[in-house]
Formats: structure tokens, sequence, C-alpha cells
């Protein structure tokens, strides 16, 4: 990747350097400051007075300095060294900083021109800066160059690989923060390096900015000697340098040097991979620069220590606006930048501040793998029918779900084995889940030692397996937003532990589907495998399907969630999911053998409508509403609702049932609700407005009533789901415990269809009796009743 | 702790302890063993045939082996050390290893008296496993000596320096598994080791069991070269102890020693604390131990290697009932060690196998640190009244809820400075919630380097604050299971981090209330702060109020939410919830200026109720029916409702307004859904069966759908709350984005409520006008409207 590679010698700076990259960073740290507290007189051309002040003063000035110097020394090496790449920022509360700097290389006007580089622009950047119908105070998806929210922190190492994979030109920086260096994700991002292929993959530089302190406290990493924290780093598989210190000149030379040794370095290991294919794993180089938190700015306000200090997290002067000498020490820090050097009279920067500043898509705010919609390509997708499961018959043949769905996601792989633009994630699961067909495609990335009783470990391997779904979740992220595609396949209990990332995600895709410029990325997808009803091994602690309900929370426009019954089914929503663009879609499957209810095509048909009449499985004539509606949604729900409509048919023949199958389950929500949103009259149509429906769902029954208490036919409707009735037991017992199953189905439907008589008591109690039978039988033989094992749809 | 330090000389085992051991160990892996497989023949004193075999063959095999020597072990060094120990088992599939150990050392029996230790007991003791109405396959609150729950992997660590914290003869092993040390709460555990008092604190001794394997991959940690490892652990700023090997004698030497090494650092890392208060950050031992996975199972099965591969993850032998082949090796595996010299002809354990045993409650399964109620005393609470704040009349003085609550609290850590059983856990945010009157009674806990600027850190502190919210849910629930109280202030939007730790909690505790020999342990309490509406610094990414509806997904009997409207009702929430038991209780307060609105002793009979009409906020005059209920729960939407109240008395004074404000949302619930749930009179009695009702919900709208749709005047329910519209503004902007503002909620009432006439559409128009006011004056100010800003109640 380095065009120009300057192996192992001294970086010595000119003083013509040194004295530009100085003036580029003042006047970042100028900006960063203006941002947090001007509204008016943005080059102090006048003195300051209270009315040049915001009225309300938000930011984060703490971490800025630090930001500054690093995206300062950046410009410089990209520049110098012509390379492609792209910053994490850990600390995003640092936004003012990273936009300062976008604003200084003029990747900001491009993105908004009404924010100028001259001085109605800066003035126009200081007052949107955390200001109401503004920008945000945190690197959000308005911050250009960005790919990682400022907010909860924890992911920016993961992210910074995930971008790395399958760029071998690129360069990813990734600032990680004191704060964030106590979170378990990031703390865990450090053996990401076990995975990345020298080869194929391109580097991630961390840049670990120790500035002492988090909001409130002293951090952990920075009150370790240095020889521990370099242990530390090198059991992590790292070779630390250091850069330590607090004064300018000093810190510019070392951190030139620094960034120097670590691209030779990288340089190096990059060729001696790709080359010689040596197959040592690298120990590729992390830099530690310990600065002061608020460097630059107050030492001491009102009698208390600030610049490098815990003080100096937010405003470090908090009563600009009505303390006099508040405002004398604002305006005597601003000046200390000396703005006079730095911008000409029209508020430009001057020739000094720009000259370490690379060229176009070069620059950090410019990057195409930064909006990476751009760069995407569409994945080439076989044909459906080539994976298939017949199904003539519905409910005859059985078929792992996952399991065809892994010989579809092979073809993927191997149909993307030059391009590497499609990868599957998971925590260790993907052979538990069924898919390891994709192993004849891909192996596991893996870089560490290998033995020979290991399998599908492969140093170029596009299955990435590590038991830590936080970081499964934070590559894919950082993959899929640098314009690539791929799945996550997940136990569905344990994806809750990515709760937070995917509402963060969420949130990003939310707010850049408003920004023009950002082009679409390639969807964030699910497979929930493993599910709630088939723990047979685990029991309770593997048992939640509550992730459907936490993402259906967020922004309507981004979350989709299908719960496919079948193989087809789930072949069809895959392939849907895998076009999309910009969307999180959650795919709840089994991986257990499963009925096949429906062909590819009436699958796809199915998936289309969403939410569809089985007509064969129902026993209406057609004339008018039938008696009773039962409602499914997911594969186990699917199964005891057509052997709860069987029995129905046997015992009850006169009984108009009809069957209703839910895929989508957004459709059940009001169209002014959700994109996918049904009109009523569609509704209505499948679930009638006053006919009973039994509705059996795979997860908490509630929330087909949060998604459905609009509707005309709502009252009527009875919720059958998982009711935190979990333990290790067999398949029927679980549906048993919660009441899913189809004898009480059964009597759902006589003790809610009115007028049934007396044969219908005789069905109810015989259906009664069954369960009974049940308990018994498990209690003996500790497997499901052979009436329910061996069960197949007569048709 | 140690009553007979062993220090600094070597273990020789005799060959009678030598024999003992091993006796034990076999006896351990042939009840794991026998557990997986046998229905009958548990001694195996006939040829095994088919039906002895279980129907389903369910259990984790591989790390078991492991598990057993560390029990072994452990057993030893309890006995000879005369210790108090508590083990936390990381790899937690591997409950039958921990029932084995249990049922050896006769805990179990002891628990379960129908498993008796013999043969009947043995037998039983192999049926009931995974077996359906049985006992859990992983370690559960079911297993004797248990404060880990087995599943979901990554809280061992934390979990075990909880148990140690305030428990100064407490050693607290812990097993770390290959998977869970990828995880990253585990990662981010290992520097749990700079807040470990050695003074008031017990000892944590990490064991990471390297096996080799996860599922289907090998494990990172066990791929490092030796070398590599050892400087990561020394970085974590442990001094390790390495055991490798596969033969037993060896390993029982190394082991035995490696024990006695760790206990005899501890116990002089104590001691120099304790007499000679010694500064210096202790460098904790931890033992690696590496084994293979599956060690002494069948070596090949099928053609292909298992014992020291993944591939004996769960059951090595998975043919047996069918396969004659696979029968025969497993009766060779179960014969091999040799069980006619481990149990005598009643089944019950020889000497030998006794001899490392510890007595009573030193027995890992019989100890009451893991049945923490057993030990828990009541928390002595300090008088409200000593905090509470005048409220005369409602809605005119303001004050901060959480900084009133943050005086009680300092009481609490005031009145439990000798006993220390209370603690406070935060992610650096006990100041910036604004407890941080707390500090003046105790600091925070913080072992490494301090300098001269810092502020409150304490070696022997009891507020907790570390940047990583899974080590602080992980340190409580450890804390809290072993008897003691707490509380864990979080920002609201951030407690998702620890969605999936809190849904195992409160997993564990549904199922330890319906254990008899559990006693009830202290709540785990949140207060969750920094919400959603108060985002002013920070904006979207920390907008998230959904964890409320997390939790009110998982087992009622667990689960109280209440979103106090004020400082005193805040304060009596709060108090009651530190005398409970066995629940999560999610309180959601500001930590703003807020009105307040109740006097304590309204509060503390609201707060009873958990719902009530507030009389004096509304116009009804007691004659019938209101024409509207405005009703609110939060802090946000109370003050936005009673703005709205106090707009319609001026503006339509004829209209009967009333005001319910509801504290405990489980309240809403049906009665047979909740056991805080109203009985539908009750409900009715506030809400009327068909007016309009108008709430202000501070969460996601369809929470409160979801509890109420089952009650008759549902269908007349508007919920307005939070949408996701969220960014960097102003408070008042943000409930006009989400239409939760006091004009919105004004212009619902006259949509709503049938013939208002032609005043109403007047005043409907004003407030339409008041909402355009709003957006042109913060585009143009960035704040509040004055009348915005300047309201207060009239009264």
């Amino acid at each position: 990747m380095p065009k120009t590679p300057h192996q192992d010698r001294r970086t010595t700076l000119t003083n013509g350097e040194l004295r530009a990259l100085d003036a580029h960073w003042r006047a970042a740290n100028y900006l960063t400051a203006g941002q947090i507290y001007l509204l008016a007189n943005p080059l102090l051309t006048e003195p300051l007075t209270g009315a040049h002040i915001k009225p309300r003063l938000l930011g984060h000035w703490g971490t800025s300095p630090g930001l500054n110097l690093v995206y300062t020394h950046l410009n410089r090496v990209i520049k110098a060294r012509g390379l492609d790449a792209l910053c994490v920022w850990g600390p995003g509360h640092g936004g003012p900083a990273v936009l300062a700097n976008s604003w200084l290389e003029g990747s900001y006007s491009e993105t908004y021109p009404d924010v100028t580089r001259d001085v109605e622009g800066m003035a126009r950047l200081f007052g949107q800066f955390s200001f109401p119908g503004g920008v945000p105070s945190h690197i959000a998806p308005q911050t250009p160059g960005s790919i990682h929210e400022g907010g909860e922190l924890g992911y920016s190492l993961a992210h910074a690989y995930g971008a790395a994979l399958d760029h071998p030109d690129l360069l990813v920086a990734c600032v990680i923060g004191d704060g964030e260096a106590e979170t378990g994700p990031l703390a865990a991002s450090w053996h990401a390096n076990k995975f990345l292929d020298p080869v194929y993959d391109g580097a991630v530089l961390p840049i670990l900015h120790l500035n002492g302190y988090k909001i409130a406290n002293p951090a952990v990493l920075a009150r370790l000697p240095e020889p521990e924290l370099d242990e530390l780093l090198k059991g992590y598989g790292h070779a630390p340098i250091h850069v330590t210190g607090d004064d300018p000149v000093q810190i510019h030379r070392a951190l030139a040097e620094a960034f120097d040794r670590s691209l030779d370095r990288i340089a190096l290991l990059q060729r001696t991979a790709r080359q010689e294919r040596g197959n040592e794993r690298p120990h590729w180089p992390v830099i530690v620069l310990r600065t002061p938190k608020g460097w630059t700015g107050p030492a001491w306000v009102d009698g208390e220590p600030v610049a490098g200090t815990w003080r100096s997290h937010q405003v470090p002067l908090a009563g600009v606006r009505e303390k006099p000498e508040h405002r004398r020490q604002l305006e005597a820090w601003l000046r200390s930048y000396r703005p006079e050097e730095l911008f000409d009279a029209e508020g430009r920067p001057t020739a000094d501040v720009l000259a370490c500043i690379p060229e176009g898509a070069r620059r950090l705010g410019a990057t195409p793998y930064a909006n990476g919609g751009l760069r995407t390509r569409e994945l080439p997708l076989p044909p459906l029918d080539d994976f298939a499961v017949p199904a003539d018959k519905p409910g005859v043949t059985l078929h792992e779900p996952t399991r065809v769905l892994g010989g579809f996601l092979a073809q993927i792989m191997r149909d993307t084995a030059t391009r590497r633009d499609f990868r599957l994630v998971g925590p260790d699961e993907t052979a538990s889940n069924r898919l390891d067909a994709v192993f004849a495609a891909s192996g596991k990335a893996w870089q560490a030692q290998t033995i020979q009783v290991d399998e599908h470990l492969d140093r170029h391997g596009r299955v990435m397996e590590v038991l830590s779904e936080h970081l499964c979740q934070g590559w894919l992220e950082g993959y899929l937003l640098t314009g690539r595609h791929g799945l996550f396949s997940c136990y569905e209990a344990f994806v809750h532990i990515v709760d937070s990332m995917v509402s963060q995600h969420i949130k990003w895709l939310k707010t850049s589907r408003e920004l023009p410029w950002r082009a679409p990325v390639p969807s964030l997808n699910y497979l929930l495998t493993s599910h709630v009803w088939r723990q047979d091994h685990n029991g309770f602690s593997h048992q939640d399907p509550g992730f459907v309900d936490h993402v259906l929370n967020k922004s309507p426009e981004v979350v989709r969630v299908y719960l496919p019954p079948d193989a087809n089914t789930l072949l069809s929503v895959t392939d849907h999911a895998l076009r999309s663009r910009d969307y999180v879609n959650v795919i709840v499957a089994g991986k257990q053998p499963c009925f096949d209810w429906l062909s590819l095509d009436q699958a796809r048909a199915h998936c289309a409508r969403g939410a569809g009449i089985w007509d064969w499985a129902g026993t209406e004539n057609g004339d008018g509403d039938p008696d009773v509606v039962l409602a499914c949604a997911g594969d186990v729900p699917t199964q005891e609702v057509l052997a709860a409509s069987d029995l129905l048919r046997r015992h009850l023949p006169e009984l108009a049932v009809r069957v209703v199958n839910v895929v989508d389950m957004t459709r059940l929500l009001p169209r002014e609700d959700h994109p996918h949103g049904m009109p009523d009259f569609e509704y209505d149509g499948l679930f009638t407005t006053d006919q009973p429906v039994i509705f059996a769902y795979h997860g908490y029954p509630w929330l087909i009533h949060r998604l459905a208490y609009r509707r005309t036919g709502h009252r009527n409707m009875h919720v059958r789901g998982y009711r935190e009735m979990g333990t290790t037991t067999t398949p029927f017992d679980m549906v048993v415990r919660n009441d899913l199953d189809r004898y009480r189905l059964v009597m759902d439907v006589i003790d809610r269809v009115p007028g049934l008589g007396v044969r219908a008591a005789v069905v109810r109690q015989r259906m009664a009796d069954a369960r009974t039978r049940h308990h018994a039988w498990i209690r003996e033989h500790g497997t499901d009743l052979p009436e329910v094992a061996e069960w197949t749809w007569a048709g």
C-alpha cells in the first residue's frame, strides 16, 4: 500500500514542516473552541463580549486537542505516502475537532456548500454546532469521513477492523480513548488482529490516546506503569510505540516519527506476507499517545486545575456569558492560537495551515471508503431454484432450513471469491447453525497458530468466527458501512448482547437516509437461529425471543423483521435481505428439521405479500368470513397451528377455519407506522373484523398486540407465545409449557367460537386429556408423545 | 484468610494424597459421563445394553474433566488451609461436572434429599440430568454452590470480583474457559483487579482453563505462544502460573503446587496490605491450566480424533443406543475410571474418593456465600424525612431528583461504613448523575496509581466506577447474590449494553424463587437517569428509553418498573426498592431541575398506590366521569401534562379534566399478568371506560398499549411518547419533535373530546400557533420559548 515506503530511517521534520503542522493543529484547536463558544466574531476581530457567546455552551473540549493532533499528523503521512486512509475516531464526543479538520481541508464545504471556507462559513460552522437544528455535538453520519457514531463507547476498533477487511490498499487508523479502552467490546477487539489477513485485508493502526481521564475519573490504562501497559499491548500481539509529552514541538517530532515507523512496519509486514507469502502472524504497530486532557485550554479556572484533568472534559469555562473573568480567559485562550497567523482577513486558512493536507479523495473527510455506498457493487445472487427444496405436498417432507440456506450462502461465497465483498460472521456457530456448506467455498479467517487436527481454518477465509457477538457485530458494521455485504448468524437469545450496538447502527442508518450525499449501504442482515423453541440441550438461559421486540422499537424506515416458516421461505427472505440497502433485516429461522410447507414459487409469492391465507390449510369454503382465524408466525408456531387445524378438521369438520401465516411482522402495523404496514382493508380481509383470531407467535405474545392494537378486529385476538416458561426439555414440552401447543390452540378455538355445542365440549376434553397424556409420557420416557413426534400434515 | 499459610515451600504430594486426588477426580469424571449417558445400570454391574442408555443424549463433556480436576484440587486446599471459598464456573455448560462433585461431597443430597449418596441416588442423579422435569444441562440456580448461570458466556470473572468485595475472608476461585475468554465482558474484567481492595475485600483466583477449543474452533488465547499469553496476563496485572499437560499424575502434582503457590502469594499480599498497610497494587496470581478438551474420553470415534479436539464439546459418542461399536466404546470409557475402586457395592464413594473433601459449610456446594440470602442483613435505611424536599405547593419549587437522592444514598453509605454491605456502581457517572453527595461518605474504589489532582479516590471506597456497564452489572450481581445490597446508576440509553446480562439475572431470580432452599437476596436496583428527554449535550446516540420494554418482557414475579415524577417520589420508590428482595427494580428519574409536585407524605401514599388521580391538577368536580383523562408517567411527561392541564383550565375552563399519574408501570397490567396489576374496577376508576385518555409517556408509546390492551377503556386511549425523533437540542424542542409537548396534548384533547365547538377550535389554533412560534424562536435563539422556560404551575 505505501507507495513510497520510508523504511528504517529517522523522521526529521524541517522547520517549515514543523511550523506548518503546528499551524494546522492550532487552526483546528481554534476552530474547535470556536464551535463550542462563539456565535459571532469568529475571527476575534473585535474584543470578545457576552453577545458573541452562545446561549448554551455544549460540546466536549477535553479530547479534542489530541484528535486535532492526530488528524494533522495523519494528513502529513497520507500526503507524503499517497495513502488511501480512513480514520475511526473512538472518542466521538470530540465532534468539533473532526468538524474543524474537515472544514480546514475543504471537504466540509464540498459536502455542505453553505458552510464555505471563509469567514461566513466559519461563523456558520461555529453557530450550527450543537445548536438546535444544527449539527450534533458528537461525530455522526452528518460528519464527513465518518463511519463511526460518537456516543456509546467501545466499538471503534471493531469498526476499524471491519473497514479494513478485504480492502488491501486501505489504512484504517483508529483513535481509542481512555474511557473506551475500559469497555468490554474494545478490550475484546484488541485480539481482532488474529483475524486480519495481511494479504487480502488492509491495515489497522490503533492509536491509544491516553489523556488520563474519563468524565470524572482517571482511566485504568492511563494509570498503568508504562512497562505494564507495554506488556499488555504486546500480549495483545502488537508492537507498541510510545509518544508522551506536553510540549508541542517535541510531540510533533515524536508523533511524526511514530507514524513513519508504524507505516514502515505495516508496509514491511504487508510486503512480506504478499510477496513471500510468509506464514507468521504479524505483530502490527500500535501508537500510545499520552498528551494532557484539554491540552492548550485554560490551565486553571476559579482556582481549580482544569487542563490536564477531567475538569476539561466538556466546557472548561462554563460562565463565559455572565462572568467577565471567564470571558477574559476564553479570549486569552482563543488568541493563544494566534488566529491572525492562521486565517486571512476573509477567514480563509493560510498556506501554512493547508500545507499538510492531502488532495481530493485522499482527504479523511472525502474518502469514498467512509461513504461506502459509493463503492458498493450489487451482490451476485445465484438463482434460488438451484437451492430450493421440492415441496409438492405441504407438510410431508422435512428439511433443516438453515442447512438449505447454507447452500445458497456457499454459492454467494464462491461467486465473490475474487471480488471479496461478502462475509459471514458469527460467534463460533456457523456449523452449529448448520451453515457449514459455506466451508466448501471459504474457510474461517484465522491468522493464529494452526495444528493438524484443525478444520476449515484459512488465512484468507471470509467466514469470521469469534466467541464475541460484539466483535461479530462491530466487524460487520465496519464492513457494510465501507460498502460490502454480509450476514450475521447468531443464537437468537444471545443476540441481545448487541442490543445496544444495533440501536446505534439503526440510528446511524436513519440519519444517513436523510443525508442526500450519503449513498445507501448494504443492509445489516441477521439470521437468528438456534431459537427459543429448540434449546433441547441448553434450556432456560438460551431462551429469549426478545430481539425482535427490541428492534421494532426503532425507526420503522430502517427495521424489517421476517419469520419464514420453512426452508423455501427462508431462501426467499434472505435473497430479498441481501439485495436491500440501508435496512436492518432480522430473520428468525430454525435449524432443526422442519416441514416444507411451500414450494419455491409459493414461497416467493407468500414472502412478497408478507402475510397471507393458506387456503389449503383451512376449512373455510370461501363463502363469507370463517368461524375462526388461526394465525401463525414462526416455524414452530406454524407447525402447531397446522396441527391444530388438522385436529379441528378431523374433530369439528363443520367449523370454517382460516389459516393465516405472517412472514413479515411489520405488515401487522398500521400503514402510517411502517412502510410495510397493511392498509386496514387488507388486514380486515385476512383477519376479519369480528371473528375470533387465535394467533400463535414465535416470541412474546404481547408483541402482536402492540403491532395490531389499532385494528378493528384486535379485540377478538388471542395470542399465544413464549412466556418465559423455559427449561431443558423436549420441543413439544416447550410449546405445552407455554400454551402454544396444538391441543391448547384447539381448546382456545373452542373457548372462543360461540355456539359450538356439546360435541365441541367433548373435543375440548379430549385435547385436555392429550395434554395430560403428554405430561405423563414425558415424565416416563423423556421424549415427546409418538402421536406428536410422528405427525405429518394429511393434506 | 489462609489459616495455615504454606509460604514458599514446594508442594510434595504423598502417594496417598495423589491416589486420593486421582480417585476423586476419576469418580467425578465417571459421574459426569454417567449423567450424560446412563438411564440405568449406574455402577456398570452388568454389561452395558441399549436399554441402559438415555433416549436423548444431552450435555457437554468437553470442559468437564477440567472442571472436575479444579474442583478436586480446590477441595484439597480448602481442607488443608481451612478456607472459606466459593467457585465461579465460567464454562457453566459443564453442569454435570459440578453436579458430580456436589453429589460426591454430600451437599447435593443435603439439598435434594431424594438424591441420596448411594446407588439409588446415583441412578437418580444420572436420570434427572438434562431430562424433562429434571435438572438443566448447565450450571443453574438449582446447582448447589452456584451463583453463576452457565449459558451466556462472559460474566464469570466480574461475578467473582463482585462476590469477593467486602468479604475479606473469602477466596473466590473463578474458572474461565477458552470461549468465554474471547468475549468483551470477560476481557474487560481482567482489569477488575485495579478495584479490589486487599484489605477489606477477599481474593479472586482466576483459573484460565485452556483446553484449546470452543464449539467448533480453536480458541484465541489457547493459540497464543506461551510468552505472549504471559505478557498479556502480566499486562492485566497478574502473576501467571502455568500448568500444562495430559498426564494425570504430572498434572495433579503441578496443579497442587500451583494452588499452593497461588494461595501463599494471596496470603502474603493480603497480610502485607492488612498489617503494613502497604500501598502497592498487588499483582495477584492467575493459574493457566492447559489440559485436553474431553480429556480421558474417547480418543477416536468413527475414525476421527475426538479427545483433545472440539469434537468432544458435547456428547463424544452420539450413537450409543443404536451402534454397538459406540456402546462398546462407551463401556470401555466408563470402565477406564475403575468404578469398582471408587464406589462400594451400595454405590457409596470410598474413603479414598472422599479423602480430599472439606467439612460442612466449607464444601463448595454448601458454602452459605453461594446462598447469599442466608447472609443478608437488613439494610439500615435512614428516615426519608431527613432528605425530602418541602413541597407545600405543587409545581413551584424545583429540585434535581437524583441530587436529592444522593443525600439519602450518602447516609446509607455512612451507616454501612463498618458493615460494608452496600455499594454503588456506575460507569464513570456518579457525579454526572448528581449523586456526588455520596463521596462525603465513601470514595471511589481505586487501587491503581493516584496523583495529586485526583478527587474522591480511595483504596477502601465503596463507590465503583469503571467505564464498562458490563463490569458494573457483573460486580453488582456477584455482590447481591452473595448477600449484600447495591444500586447501579446508569445513563438510560446505555443500560441496553447489559440487556442480555439482566435477562440472565432475571432468569436466575425467577428460578431461585422456586427453590425453597435458596434464601431471597437483595434486589438488583437500577437508577436510570440522564434520560432520553435531557440529552441537550449529546443528542440522538444517547436517546433510548427502551430498557423498560426489555425488562417488561421478562418474568413478572421478578420485574418492577418505577417512573417517579419528582424528588420525593424518587426517594420513596428507592427506599422501597432497597428494602425488597429477589426483584429487578428499574427506576427512571431525571437529574435536571424538576418541579416538586408532592410532599413526602403525598409521595409515599402515591407510590404505595403506584398510580393515582392528582385531584389538585385537574378540573373535574367529582361528579361522574371527567370529559378527558390526561395521564402521565415520567418526569418530563408529567410536566407537560400539568402544563397542558393548566392551559385547558385557562382556555376551556368548562372542560372536566382528570390528571392521572402512574409511578409503577406494572400497575397498568391486568392482575393475572403481574402481581402489581390493577383489578379492572380500579383501572376503570382511574381511566374511565369510555372517556378519551391522552397518555403522555416517558418512553416508546406502544408500551402503554401493550400493558393496557385488555382494559375496557383501551380503545379510547391515545399515547404520546418518544418516537426516535432525537437530536442535540433543547428540552422543549425534544418534546415538540415527539409530539409530547403541552400544546400538542391540548390539541389531542380537543381532537378527541366530542362536541367542544368553536371556542375549542380557536384554542386549538392557538396551540398550533404556539408550536410554530417555538420553531421560529429556537431557530433564532437556540433556546426554549420564554413562556415555556418560565412556566410554573399556577395552582
